[in-house]
């Protein structure tokens, strides 16, 4: 495929590594020359010539047009660019990677004509990083990574499929969604995680840095996404104004609730557990790093000794069994005796599983045997 | 120095592991005998004797009696347990690891006659993890982790010195702490991330399944400490309520100015910048991972088909050239061919396990080759 990828930030320019790792024939435009450079220098694609992408334009043939365009601009550029690549490239297919997609879509409808609009179709590839900028990059960002698409009953079957074909050439999982509900999703599950870190992170400023010195992994984490581009998350909160504003006003009734306990003290700590609680609840509907729904798997846990080739028996006696593992994960501490194995098996393997293992003498402790995502 | 600890959890397992592997004689009690015997078998320390702990303390000689007595049990029973074990171990210094030290400080110096309180020291060991119990410890828990010492003019040089050596030898930074700025601290750094996250947590309770499926990796990161326990948060956020209110209605008064900007709409984008940044401002100050284990394992990441018995196969591989596995990790996506295996070594044996394995028909993306913690 010829894919011509406007604005090489973190994400125009992972796209590109990841399309030309595929041999795919990837040209870039950005408004700094500069940008684009690194980003042809990084591997993204090439520039389409020495002088101006405009220019190059109104040059290229027919023959050379790319059939996707992906607009990569800021959020805030992203319509006017999408208008200008439909009306630039008549023939090919417009995409974008815009976190916020109702909105977008009315004003591309507003600055297009009907007919134009059906060559357009809105895509938000789930991945980024705290960095920007092409120099941030991977070819890798968006491998595993849920790939949304917003299609409609008038989006053009062979043009959705290119788009299609694109998003799964990066690694991506393709999702298709109705834009409305991809904004309702993303803000529960991005903006206003990406606000209230900003506002946890916020808490610091006036702090002692021998105070801030006891922070631990778990503030590390809640705040990693603090560190976040002022300027592009102002374009996707605005954009997204009334989905995120409406989970806000939802937390906030439950922050007041702690707020008030914490005031009231003993007496009222039932409100606290249950802050933390419904924490719990909350958590455990997010995937596992599969994807997969939380509950789908078993986890059985097995002590095996710091040995060389333990992980092969394991493995092998496991096979033995006819048990496919799902997932796996070691815990295993320089100076300890002993290795922390967690499998992942589908449930109505599970005691099939710690049967097997325990009769060839593995060492499965009995309080492990929990759900994932419970532990 | 012979220790005893006094609750197996995972941070009274993960001191035994600890100290045990610096060949100190740890002796080890819980409420619970299972919990006791799993904190032994992992090799955390010795049970002091078949029948109960206390009947060993009652029959002990006093040549054998700890010097220094470890309360790590459930924050609600600290002070009564630390009393406890003053008037049992009447020459012992005893040390807790609570994670809020003023109240404590004023139950315990109710509990006890003034004398018997210099043999008090209270610690806060910074370290923990989002799983509890002797099963998620780990002897590298308080590597390079803040231990906060709350010692004052009373507190005799000996016995200041003997938790000192003790917090030292488990690898952590001790740094000593008045407890009222340790308490204020912990509710910046630690409580208020705990009440925040379990807040973000809480909004995914009722949202469809394949809205949260878009959930990325800043979802995971600002909720993964929302999977803690209840019972244990309840009962540190009501012991520092104070300090927790305070920074929580700093918090609000932010989110109330982000909830009006989104609210009153274009126009106001500004308090949107202004809340990121001062998130970028605060996170800022958050000190890097310097002071923790330093780059320890390479990380070798290898594409792996999803068929049965491939993991066997992969780690007979890796047993076969010699190389031991040190920490391994499985991620999956939802209808991808491929899952994604790091593997952990040690750097000097990470080329030769790449070209081993390589050579073995595996895959090693390029792009994954990379220092643990730096990717």
């Amino acid at each position: 495929m010829r894919i011509h990828i406007i604005g090489t930030g973190l994400l125009g320019a992972s796209l590109g590594l990841a399309l030309s790792a595929q041999n795919h024939q990837v040209s870039l435009e950005d408004t700094s020359p500069t940008a684009q450079q690194l980003a042809a220098d990084l591997g993204a694609g090439q520039v389409l010539n020495t002088t101006s992408a405009a220019d190059a334009r109104g040059a290229g043939s027919t023959d050379g047009d790319p059939q996707i365009v992906v607009v990569a601009t800021p959020p805030d550029v992203a319509a006017q660019t999408i208008a200008a690549a439909l009306s630039h490239y008549p023939n090919a297919t417009v995409t974008d990677v815009a976190s916020v997609k109702t909105r977008l879509l009315e004003t591309v409808r507003e600055l297009v004509a009907p007919a134009e609009l059906d060559r357009y179709i809105g895509c938000h590839p789930m991945a980024g990083r705290e960095k920007s900028g092409a120099i941030a990059a991977r070819s890798d960002l968006f491998t595993a990574r849920p790939w949304v698409i917003c299609s409609d009953e008038d989006t053009p079957s062979e043009r959705l499929g290119e788009v299609v074909a694109m998003a799964e050439a990066t690694g991506a999982s393709v999702i298709h969604l109705d834009p409305r509900i991809h904004d309702a999703a993303v803000a529960k599950v991005s903006h206003v995680p990406q606000v209230i870190a900003s506002l946890v992170a916020s808490q610091l400023r006036h702090a002692p840095l021998d105070e801030i010195e006891l922070a631990g992994q778990g503030l590390r984490d809640v705040t990693r996404i603090a560190a976040s581009d002022p300027r592009l998350w102002t374009q996707i909160l605005a954009g997204n104004s009334e989905e995120v504003r409406s989970v806000l006003l939802d937390l906030r009734t439950e922050l007041d609730e702690v707020i008030t306990a914490l005031e009231l003290g003993p007496g009222s700590t039932g409100a606290l557990a249950k802050a933390i609680a419904l924490g719990n609840e909350g958590h455990d509907r997010i995937p596992g790093k599969h994807g997969q729904a939380p509950t789908k798997y078993a986890v059985v846990t097995i002590l095996v000794p710091d040995t060389p080739g333990t992980l092969a028996t394991l493995f092998k006696d496991i096979g033995d069994l006819d048990i496919n593992v799902e997932d796996f994960r070691m815990d295993h501490a320089p100076g300890q005796k002993l290795g922390i194995v967690d499998v992942s098996v589908v449930p109505a393997t599970q005691q099939e599983l710690e049967t097997g293992l325990l009769s060839k003498g593995w060492q499965i402790p009995e309080s492990a045997i929990e759900k994932e995502g419970i532990a």
